[in-house]
């Protein structure tokens, strides 16, 4: 049977900052396999916001080490969610957590499901009278074990890729001549990443217009952050080869009052004029 | 002399993430001790709450590390309280920091103290003219000399373990036919650990009713967060082995607006009805 | 061709905790140079605030490890800024960032420069089609090529070390009886501290004087904090041997409405009183 060694955790979640559970997990894995490395990839997903901690896998999938991927947002913990380990590219990644579609997008963009277990082998779990901190009593143990040189098969029950739960990627559309998006992700410095990229804007002019529920706001093409006059948004291929609204040294959300999960619908603009267009701000009739 | 090489400092501080405290101790430890790895507990104990870092510092004790535990929250920075390095079970564990109560819960959950010195060898500091940032100046040099292999004895004057300051943990009691518990702890998810344990409530029936100040709730045992219902509060046996006030998917707190170190009063309810319990919010007369 | 082995990058940005950023910096970086070990100083500097992160990096300098210093705030990122890499000492150390004065107060202390290379090399960036994440696509991979060996002439251009941006520390002034100065750095814990230190004020009394804007307020001379009485506040020499107004156990900031940047005029007070000195606060008429 094969095993791999694995050295690196890469470690995502909604832990938060303020409480003991990063450093809890943290110290369970060190305590199995006390030479691997742990990355903590973010634990700032907002509590409980599966869509969130989803898509931020996903955008630091192909950047992530090979080795154990451990990604816990669980409002499910203890129910009966399953608690899964699922092996990519014959052991390149084994993802460990809750099988609540947390983990679909990354794996889906990192390669092919080679093995899935559900973690019921309680022989690798940390004993405990709790349902409430599987990241610590299940997943970390897990985890370790796996770095350790467990073969995968031995934490658990084999079971059948298509009952994964799925990912879901909102996919944009056309609605006459509204392209309608959405916003995947609101950043730390205010941009708004949303879910089309350079080529669903290929044939627009320079100007776009965006509509947000009753308003209404003209946006423009950019290449680069400074690229952007104050006060003005822009749109930009960000780093994910998604366009994001932002603003420079500004933060665009804060200007553009919109939400994660809120639709935007686009159609062109004029075409650039040639003083660099100001932006004009219209309530609908 | 015995000398232990310790090769593992897990780290608590109220610090915060703003600033570059907590970045300078790491570098303070790793110049004098290279190899050591670093482990952080939690840096977002509130700013000086001493109770709190002492409750963290107890809850995660039974997963940490051998090696050394660094603590810092310390409002008498620079004062007449000491500063001190406490062994426990002959050197599984060295706790580094003030002495303000903070160590002593965790202390007393992993054993016998067997050597308590008060940090008073200037050698084993770091030369400085401000008495602001002991964690840079004394606790992080003096935690990666004991990780060189530094004698515990070398560092300072040893000092009675009877003249360590206490730790407080509220006790809860039964008055009449109420049980008195207090908030110990909102986690980041918003849950609410009391001081009391599944057996407190053993005799009760399913249904709990919880008095907090004028207000009166009807809350109901259970065993995951996804048995309770929507807008219903749950209470459930924890992670640390207490009971929290919980709700599934949402903050407990935001609706039960109580605060860490409030009193919260418990009687027995009505005997579990068929459907299940709805709450009920009734103000007293 | 001289060429260094680097061990340790320590990484300063305004990247924040919420978001995966620093997670796949570390991951980019650890995919280069396996085995090298990353340190945080901090990724909480505000959002495009480069004097708050050159000042934190400056607060930090002395105690960094030698090797790699990564730091990113960079409001200009994808813009006509360069991205520079600069050996100190020899190859002591090697700052990677932007050239927009981020780097330049840490630089100045830590010793000579003696490389500066604009990083336009492209075979030791990431490939990308964005602008707006050279943590990830320059500095990182920079960082690690160099821990791995590659010498810092290869990453690019050799540029003048007087070309490289200045970075601007405010100075304080007399002016009549004022010593007028400025607020550095708000804390976690709300220390505030100025642009002045103990020699600054050495001829005045223990009390003194500080005006906000039109408010008065006196502040006393203190050696630590549990010296400063309930609501009185004080004026201490603080970890970076600059002063800082404070209180003990409370936040000084939210007593005296101030922001990083603003003015604070000081004037010797009257002769310290037998008993502590209470707070007066006035108007000015």
């Amino acid at each position: 049977m094969k095993a791999n060694n694995y050295s690196t955790v890469s470690f995502l979640s909604d832990y938060g900052n303020k409480d003991e559970f990063v450093g809890v997990v943290k110290s369970v894995i060190r305590s199995i396999a006390n030479a691997v490395s742990i990355i903590d990839i973010t634990h700032g997903i907002k509590p409980h916001d599966i869509r969130a901690g989803s898509l931020a896998l996903a955008r630091a999938s192909q950047y992530l080490l090979p080795g154990i991927v451990l990604a816990v947002v669980d409002p499910g913990v203890g129910g009966d969610r399953r608690a899964v380990a699922i092996e990519i590219n014959n052991g390149e990644y084994v993802f460990v957590g809750p099988d609540n579609g947390l983990l679909a997008l990354a794996i889906a963009m990192l390669g092919d499901v080679t093995a899935a277990i559900e973690l019921d082998n309680p022989n690798f779990h940390i004993p405990t009278y709790s349902s409430t901190f599987d990241g610590r009593d299940i997943f970390a143990p897990v985890s370790a074990h796996l770095c350790a040189g467990v073969p995968i098969i031995e934490l658990g029950t084999s079971i059948p890729e298509l009952s994964l739960q799925p990912g879901l990627m909102p996919v944009s559309s056309m609605e006459g001549n509204f392209l309608v998006a959405e916003v995947l992700w609101q950043d730390h410095f205010g941009n708004l990443q949303l879910n089309i990229s350079q080529e669903d804007i290929e044939g627009f002019n320079d100007n776009l217009v965006i509509h947000i529920g009753d308003k209404v706001r003209t946006v423009r093409k950019v290449n680069a952050f400074n690229q952007i006059q104050e006060s003005e948004i822009g749109i930009i291929s960000d780093s994910s080869g998604l366009l994001s609204l932002c603003a420079f040294g500004r933060s665009a959300a804060e200007e553009i009052r919109v939400s994660e999960g809120q639709q935007i619908k686009i159609e062109n603009g004029s075409p650039l004029q040639e003083t660099p267009t100001m932006i004009t701000i219209k309530e609908k009739p």
